[in-house]
């Protein structure tokens, strides 16, 4: 658990920090949250930062602008240092990792370690069919955890969770409507920039796949195999482990926001360590947001998601620290 | 003037990135922005990032919750590098300059250089009394100008303007309200933490000097003699200076946003080169850069003054220049 003196602590002395009292904003309660994390005032520095794209494809068919293609090609893309996380992280030093869950391509040529962790070529259409076979589910979580385990041992102060597949708005609206029992109307966007008529198509296949799964998603694997995907299920399980460890975890857009829903059913005490980084501008996502109680750090009206969003929040996040860490004192002023 | 055709070449590039169509929200418009403020695609980087801080009183009285003697020692602050501007500066690489304006204080063993642009000591309590003597608004602006030249002339890619002054959020509220032809009451906020009586006390305050001025705001250096202080005047030379050299600027909060308003009835064109960094919690801020047509990049709940919002919006400059200059076409993913 996070630790309640900490965050005492921090709130004292940043009442007696060289500026009026919460003058600072959110950074005064960011500093609090990640001293509270680290158990000490001040916080360690987020030096080592690190992203894991969770690449799969979606089965469902026409909610995308984008062929199904794309996503192996992009785990091309983040292999060669070229996409959109890839440039933010590095303006902040963080490094990206990809892994292939579940790409509907071999990939031939990509290293082995990439595909370490494969549970399946592409999941399910869930307008028709279940996301995933019995166990499916329970393995990717597994594979989830065990990133989240690699990563922290590896030194991680702080892990973003990324996520590219075709589809994967798509998955993440039904897994909020589900999780919060609102229509597909309420939930669904426009994803990687569909028409009217796409979305309305998109509105379809998710109200198909909620009338499909009735009686399915109670429980948290359950749901997973019926409207999820294997990519959702290493999400989730990559959240909890990661709490597990006591390593704060800034989530990134509505996918991330999706698996971190269910990802609270499995595990309600992780959500404590969880941030997060930005405002989606899918609606799904700011459901999702409000359903965990987070308050996104940055809005800046991204959809691109592989953790693109999150990675920005973390100069705000060095920032808090930094106050708590280097600011002089109203007591010294004289 | 901007250039309209690196800014739509920036368009054309952002659209053929490895990415949905806009799927990066706000940053293509910020690298766009910057392209065109550039003359190139992609923008050269924000590498150097120059805060300047006019600190000065500001004379009314009992509209903070800190005394007059606070300006002096903060300036003291600033120079030993512990103030929360600096903090959040070294995060991001900026430099801090701070110089004395207009401070109640003779600042003994301060270095010269700190004192070189100093108008007065204090500026007038513009309840009571014009802020300036005459031709004091026209020598603060000059000098601000020349603060700004002095930065560009040393190779600022990026300059921010900072504030420190007690009082500074009730001139600030005065100019807004002038500019924009508002009551008091909608543009008075509690600043470094004031309660309701002292809100109310500050609303009458600004009430007196919008009634006390009226027949002579009409006129921005007589805006700026009446119900300005030097600072505010020094802000307003320095942002129009900075936009005249080509330079952008990233405001702050609601010192720098009233001093924008002001600048823009000199100088209309200057606010092309200007950019909000964040959004303080200060009404009279919101009003400003809605008049100025501004969205602020961050909005962290912040009400330090400093420069401090302003310079934790750097680091998504930076990065909407990195797209530009990093990523991947989507023609390349074959």
């Amino acid at each position: 658990m996070p630790d309640a003196d900490a965050y005492a602590a921090a709130r004292t002395r940043l009442d007696a920090l060289v500026k009026p009292v919460g003058a600072l904003g959110r950074l005064e309660d960011l500093a609090a949250w990640l001293s509270a994390a680290h158990g000490v005032v001040p916080p360690r520095p987020l030096d080592d930062v690190r992203v894991v794209i969770f690449a799969g494809d979606h089965g469902v068919r026409n909610v995308s602008a984008y062929p199904r293609e794309v996503t192996a090609a992009m785990v091309r893309v983040f292999l060669a240092g070229k996409s959109g996380v890839n440039v933010l992280a590095r303006q902040v030093g963080a490094r990206v990792r990809v892994l292939d869950i579940a790409v509907d391509d071999d990939l031939d040529g990509v290293p082995e370690a990439v595909r370490a962790h494969k549970i399946r070529r592409g999941s399910g259409a869930i307008d028709t069919a279940d996301a995933l076979a019995p166990g499916e589910a329970e393995r990717a979580y597994a594979a989830g955890r065990a990133v989240a385990d690699e990563e922290v041992d590896a030194g991680a102060d702080l892990v973003i969770p990324g996520d590219m597949g075709i589809g994967n708005t798509t998955v993440a609206a039904a897994l909020v409507a589900a999780c919060l029992d609102l229509p597909a109307e309420e939930v669904v966007g426009t994803g990687t920039g569909i028409d009217p008529a796409g979305r309305a198509h998109k509105v379809d296949v998710v109200t198909a796949a909620l009338t499909r799964s009735a009686g399915r998603i109670a429980d948290p694997f359950s749901l997973l195999t019926t409207l999820g995907s294997a990519c959702a299920a290493a999400t989730a399980g990559f959240l909890v482990q990661a709490a597990a460890r006591g390593v704060p975890v800034l989530l990134d857009g509505v996918f991330s926001g999706a698996a971190a829903l269910v990802a609270h059913r499995i595990e309600p005490a992780a959500a404590r360590w969880w941030l997060a980084g930005h405002r989606s501008a899918e609606p799904s996502h700011s459901l999702a947001l409000d359903a965990l109680g987070l308050t996104p750090v940055l809005d800046l009206g991204l959809r691109l998601g592989e953790g693109s969003g999150a990675v920005q929040a973390v100069p705000t996040l060095r920032a808090a620290r930094a106050v708590l860490a280097e600011m002089g004192l109203l007591a010294d002023l004289g």
